[in-house]
């Protein structure tokens, strides 16, 4: 049986709550919350604003799915991006690892997740029609599908490629091979062979 | 550089504010922020109100320490506690722990940390005082001193016994050992010889 850690009621729903964060578990989330308490003013009040403020103001662009106050999204709105070109993720983190890297200057579309039999996720669970929508724009030339690299994701990347058949844009998806910095030594099986099979001229 | 992840103030101040919750780093944050904002109604939302109320209506004991809605604290208050036995720990946390493992019926009586050259915190920097007053309570007949079995710990148990040579009552402190359900080839070298050299009759 689970004991209340602190006897009081208001302090075991926060800790509870904390608890359910991913990352924090039941331990944690305790020692969370005397942490939170220990610095009221700088961190715990700050962060319950910061909460709420969230819960209120950010929502998912209704165009391309990315998390923004604004909607459209600061990247849908954008003028200085590529109206050309859609990157589809499935998660607005993947979305975010590929702005950090900073190398992409087109448009995204987050999916929202994968197809998977096992979880029952199916296509109309994910945001891909508004993508077949968003294909029918004379002005769009290329999709690149940068689903992850897990059997779901490329079982997405095959149905998204299906979907996107009748119109006539590029379908690309990123290379797989030896990641920057990766030693061989290290690399799983699956990855040495993707790599050597797609091996490119010096 | 630190790259802002979502190009977005308020999601960007969550996430830093995430981030300095013990247990969370800048990664998991993202994370985090991410999966509160798909749970807004069953988690986000809540954990906002469950931060600004704890922050508002919890505050430490007065006479023990302890984190409460009431002060004094439901412990010091309740009529059931052992008022002759008060047991020294360095923090919440720690009473918390006595209180789960529910075999301890006395006081409590929390220091707020421990005494180190190191870190700069000196006897008035701990609630020591606090203790020493409430050592001249004729009622009390024994204190349990369970600070951390850490040298820092060590060490205010022992400045705490002298503060309190003057009074009448019993100072004791946690038995060490061995673990319960440990096994003697995993404990450390200075465990094994604490419990060797304080070997009670079967």
């Amino acid at each position: 049986m689970y004991k209340s850690p602190s006897n009081n009621n208001e302090l075991d729903h926060l800790i509870s709550l904390l608890s359910k964060i991913p990352g924090l578990g039941p331990r944690s989330a305790r020692r969370a919350a005397l942490q939170l308490i220990k610095k009221k003013d700088v961190l715990m009040r700050p962060l319950a604003n910061a909460l709420a403020s969230v819960a209120e103001n950010v929502h998912p662009c209704s165009i391309c799915g990315n998390l923004d106050v604004e909607n459209p999204c600061h990247i849908c709105e954008s003028s200085k991006r590529d109206r050309s070109l859609i990157c589809v993720i499935e998660d607005v983190a993947d979305l975010w690892a590929l702005e950090r890297a900073g190398s992409f200057r087109g448009l995204y579309h987050v999916i929202g997740g994968t197809l998977s039999a096992l979880d029952g996720v199916g296509p109309d669970d994910l945001n891909i029609s508004g993508l077949v929508e968003r294909a029918s724009d004379p002005e769009l030339k290329e999709v690149i599908i940068a689903t992850n690299a897990t059997v779901d994701g490329q079982t997405t990347a095959h149905y998204i490629t299906e979907q996107l058949k009748q119109f006539e844009i590029n379908i690309t998806r990123l290379a797989h091979g030896v990641p920057i910095g990766g030693e061989l030594d290290y690399l799983d099986d699956g990855t040495l062979i993707t790599a050597l099979n797609s091996r490119r001229p010096f």
